[in-house]
């Protein structure tokens, strides 16, 4: 296996980063644009640890690749021979692709090679082979998948679980409260972050057995409850942190993309309907791109995998090169951040309160 | 109690609709508004049958707001002395408010003395008095609300439960799916509503065990059951009736609310930052125009509540007169089409299929 190429820079530690070659729509040129796009000054100033990258999937296909584009040297290779596929369910994949991208990328985290894996690819392969590789944290149950909400003023929202876990006890929704938690005060540098629990009211007596269950634990932690909010307060500035089941916040992230392309499909068709409007539409366009850029999924593209024994992030499979890199960025944060570290040891506090 | 004040076309029955003066955030003052604008020809050029209207509440409050109007010949009014508040609590509605004009409408409608109650008030005490005064048609558990959703190319779907039951077992979903597809055929005149199942991904083996099940249940029926949809299909032509339970739905609802929401002051706000893009915006006015009334709630406010031994319609608490008299004309298309006869009918030949 090669070894990262990074230098130390005294008193910090790198940040090693592997993507995934093979994940994605569009890979793997989406992903060798998206490395030329980290190797540049202006990515690397976002972090005062020195970043390293390498790229895992199948030699043949990637190593041309980089050669193309000159970063031979500066990037990494690890090979890996297979490819896991959208259509692969989780269970094939985890054991008759033992050699695929995920599967390599997945150990050389787990070994400490590297600090942290992105993909663009399948999801549920992508958590299957984590969880079995990586194993969860102590005091975790079960990782979960966390998702980044657009919010008025240039706000943000974490939702938490966004999909892996179909079915939650209290406790786990108290683990993903706790990871959410710790994921927004190590990322966004937010001291105490507003938790909320999705519900269907405000008051105490809405919503389901498990989360009236979860509501009174929740009141009893040190986590900055601030109660039940609600489907319109995903982009409020009013809660930092949204606890869900996976059912429901999956339910919850798609309905926001439908919602949103239903606008802009309706507005555009309204836009085009007449000369003047066209005319108008011309000279709003710097506006409406703005507009597009702002609420544009890409921004926040990088759904961490929290409650693993090492960092995962899992890129939407759609992503461009631009919205890779936001992964990516978000997969260097968690490491600088300590991210893991700092979740073992809030859940331990937890536990000993 | 006045006789309603109607007259009956030869072969066509009445439809009488007794509205709820003091539900909403703008009643009375919305709820006349609406009446008077029912009262039009052409308002009534949509039913065969003939339409007769009344108003439910407390007399010296809507006995002088109709004759400012001079439409109080036209209306009936029914004295109720009571009225339930936004924040009471259903029980407390229930127990305490017996006069109010929610019960005195529901216990109407139980009566045959109307055909339906329109009430904006609060949802929860209207569907537990309801519930007890009106008790559900035969084969159902639970009664419902579904929710009118805009799609692409003025399509519609039809999404129950919006939020009366947080927690649902596959029976009482399927009752959902007969109840929906039954609604759409009588109101929109669909002959085989395609009914989908709100779940995280297209695949059988996604979604929770209740989900599960009720999908291998549905595909048993005579439904034209299409397997599990998502979110994202919500606003697409690929389905007439989604099915959920009422948690689910309602942070599916709230959440559009809230996209809807955040995009409209994210497109706000870059519109007018700059004078160029003011411009824009003022030549494209009309078309933005437009596309809020494509996408503007009230087009589609008037939410039924299924599966009751009578029909009630639940209005948007803040929604404007034009909006209220949607509401009202989801009434009188339910009765036009006998939907609580429908219904029975389906539940009744599903059981003996």
């Amino acid at each position: 296996m090669p070894e990262p190429d990074h230098t130390t820079s005294e008193g910090d530690r790198d940040i090693r980063i592997l993507v995934d070659g093979h994940g994605g729509d569009s890979a793997p040129t989406m992903v060798l644009d998206a490395l030329e796009m980290v190797l540049s000054p202006k990515f690397a100033a976002q972090f005062s640890a020195s970043l390293a990258f390498g790229v895992v999937g199948q030699e043949e296909v990637l190593s041309p690749l980089l050669r193309e584009r000159g970063i031979e040297n500066r990037i990494s290779l690890v090979a890996a021979t297979d490819v896991i596929e959208m259509c692969d369910s989780p269970s094939h994949a985890l054991r008759r692709k033992k050699d695929s991208s995920i599967h390599v990328g997945a150990r050389l985290v787990r070994d400490g090679s590297w600090d942290a894996l992105v993909s663009a690819g399948n999801t549920g392969a992508l958590m299957a082979i984590s969880k079995v590789v990586l194993k969860t944290l102590p005091g975790i149950d079960r990782p979960a998948i966390a998702s980044m909400i657009p919010a008025v003023n240039d706000g943000c929202t974490l939702m938490l679980d966004a999909g892996a876990n179909s079915e939650c006890t209290s406790d786990h929704l108290i683990q993903f409260a706790i990871m959410g938690s710790c994921y927004m005060q190590a990322t966004e540098g937010l001291s105490a972050p507003r938790v909320g629990l999705l519900n269907i009211g405000s008051e105490d007596i809405k919503g389901t057995d498990v989360i009236k269950l979860t509501s009174t634990k929740l009141a009893e932690t040190d986590l900055n409850y601030i109660g039940n909010v609600e489907g319109t307060d995903l982009f409020g500035n009013d809660v930092d942190v949204v606890v869900c089941d996976g059912f429901v916040g999956n339910v919850a992230l798609k309905t926001m993309e439908g919602t949103a392309r239903f606008l802009a499909s309706s507005m555009r068709k309204e836009l085009t309907s007449s000369l003047v409007s066209k005319a108008g539409a011309l000279l709003a366009r710097s506006a409406l791109n703005r507009f597009k850029d702002r609420v544009n999924p890409g921004k926040y593209n990088g759904a961490p995998l929290l409650g693993l024994n090492g960092i995962v992030v899992k890129s939407h499979g759609g992503a461009d090169a631009e919205a890779f890199v936001s992964a990516i960025a978000v997969a260097c944060k968690e490491v600088d951040a300590n991210l893991t570290d700092r979740i073992t040891q809030s859940v331990q506090e937890m536990v000993e309160a």
